[in-house]
């Protein structure tokens, strides 16, 4: 497989491992000599329930899931768990929800429809430029589950600890999960949008404690019970099937990597070399507090919206791909997810310096 | 692209264009030059945003789409539109259902969560071997829709007309959407999972008259609600890409075959062909009543369930694949959707000759 280099530091959908696009060219037509594409495969043939089965025990396996937990592979995005959450888990009673960014504040927002919310912090004050610490959250007696976002992808930091409360802990790893070991006994639910750190857009991941299955609301559509969807093992209905092949071939790949463990390494190592430029520069303004950064989405200005604007087009123009921050957060934004190589984190540091040399008066 | 020459005769996910699948691997690892794959693109790039207007413009060329109409590109498939449409559409009150097989049963029993569920018609006293006729259907006056479902997969039935009714027309075409013109201007919403005519799983088509939009209930999800899916045009959260960028080439592939009035006479040709070897044969029983027969699914069995099972091995070893019943049927079933060529149903009639030939006494 040849293609151009370039850098893609999209914030998702995102960088997916060479190998792992490598292997799916391979077998597009043909899947192992089957003599159909993944793509055609009915969900409940043998042929498709062994790329499933591999996939899941692969991800049990990366993320050591205890067997009280059950992996789901489903569709919806988090924007669809934003709703299920509270459906499934608050029982129409109340929730504590830590707001420290845009998605986190969304699914606040939708969890009011189920039940009370009780913020339990904001950092919208600030911009969203820290993650609050534990003797500041407020935490409800009457909390069905305690939610967070572990990575805020838009303003650029991460949790650095993992809350500790007395109701499950809900968290949406959307950005951050596979980039380093979680326990995952500590939660009652985590989730993922896979298209940042795992595999293309179209497939979430669910992990939840079996034991808060069963819960739901009344009105809970079927296809958003944990509990149907833990009994029909994520097949109530067709599950996006290509997504859960590429997911297995991204974790094959990330098992050559060193695991979650090994990722952790790189991840550290890749952020520590952009901070460093950073925090050396008398150009480029981080957002994000120290002690709130995010390795995953490193953001950062000029404080010059212009110079910020051509910071953008210079890049794209050497294959330093899609390094404009978001709409909300305006700036620059770095998504260095799994696979992006440390060689794309050098070509950009590489240009930050250069440009800075070039615009710092 | 070679690949050994088997046929797919899936229920869905089924088979794909070749076309289709050798434009897919000729673009995976670098989208035109552009240097990474439609799988890593950030679903605000205009590079992405091409592909998704394309898709859509095209989509709405080939159905005809009035502009009164929306065309969405969705995740959760029909199991979200169960809920969903009840949720959007029935304001709390009645909605009148057409029950003619398992997938509009369960349609029936998840709208009974948001109101009053009228049973316009039944064929389950029948093995739902047949679609009722207009004079049959009982019609509430205080139905908000009248919903049925095109095309039944498991049973290898089909509406041969449209219900005439003064409720808007809820229609699940997950297995008939574009195997022939429609006139979308009579329908209040269409759906369809994409994994039968369109694309891989994991996309689902709604074309709704915008009419209709913004009468959810209050608990209705902010992903499921229609009003807010037409806003964001499809995108309030990621969307499904790379199934998208493929109902592209799949489009693309169908306009070449002279769009949905090409697509009608090779369907209706291709079933012709199976259904004469069942009504000549005296060893097959086709399950569904004449005047009811879909020419996308066809079902049929010996009578003799080991007889049966030797002849979808038999199948199988000749490289006709999938030719299994669905197993609340039983049987055979033949799924001969838009991308199964002609090539493909001779060598299906060829082998139901032969096996005739050497098992019927």
């Amino acid at each position: 497989m040849s293609r151009d280099r370039v850098y893609n530091f999209s914030a998702g959908p995102s960088v997916l491992p060479e190998s792992a696009l490598e292997s799916a060219r391979r077998d597009l037509p043909d899947y192992k000599g089957c003599g159909i594409s993944v793509m055609e495969m009915s969900h409940r043939s043998p042929m498709f329930q062994e790329i499933f089965d591999t996939t899941k025990a692969r991800l049990k396996a990366v993320l050591r899931v205890p067997d009280s937990h059950e992996i789901l592979l489903l569709q919806g995005g988090a924007t669809l768990q934003f709703a299920a959450i509270p459906m499934n888990l608050m029982e129409g009673a109340a929730a504590d929800y830590a707001v420290t960014g845009h998605f986190s504040n969304r699914a606040a927002k939708e969890a009011e429809k189920y039940g009370d919310v009780h913020i339990a912090c904001s950092s919208a004050d600030s911009g969203f430029d820290r993650i609050p610490a534990q003797a500041e959250l407020k935490l409800s007696p009457d909390a069905k589950y305690f939610y967070y976002c572990a990575n805020n992808t838009i303003y650029g930091t991460e949790w650095q600890y993992v809350p500790e409360t007395a109701a499950p802990l809900v968290c949406d790893m959307s950005s951050d999960i596979l980039s380093k070991p979680v326990d995952v006994s500590r939660f009652g639910l985590i989730y993922a949008g896979a298209q940042k750190n795992m595999a293309p857009a179209g497939l979430t991941v669910v992990i939840i404690d079996k034991a808060l299955a069963g819960r739901e609301l009344p009105i809970t559509p079927q296809i958003m019970s944990y509990k149907t969807l833990i009994e029909s093992d994520s097949m109530l209905n067709t599950p996006p099937c290509w997504c859960i092949y590429m997911l297995g071939l991204v974790l094959e790949w990330l098992e050559g990597q060193g695991g979650v463990e090994g990722m952790e390494q790189i991840k550290r190592e890749r952020a520590r070399r952009v901070y460093e430029v950073l925090d050396n520069s008398r150009l480029y303004i981080p957002h994000a507090e120290i002690g709130s950064r995010s390795d995953m989405n490193i953001t950062f200005r000029t404080g010059d919206k212009a110079l910020d604007a051509e910071f953008v087009k210079g890049a794209a123009a050497r294959g330093l791909l899609n390094l404009k921050g978001h709409k909300v957060a305006g700036g620059m934004r770095a998504s260095l997810y799994n696979a992006m190589p440390m060689e794309g984190v050098d070509a950009l540091t590489d240009y930050m310096k250069e440009f800075e040399a070039k615009h710092h008066v």
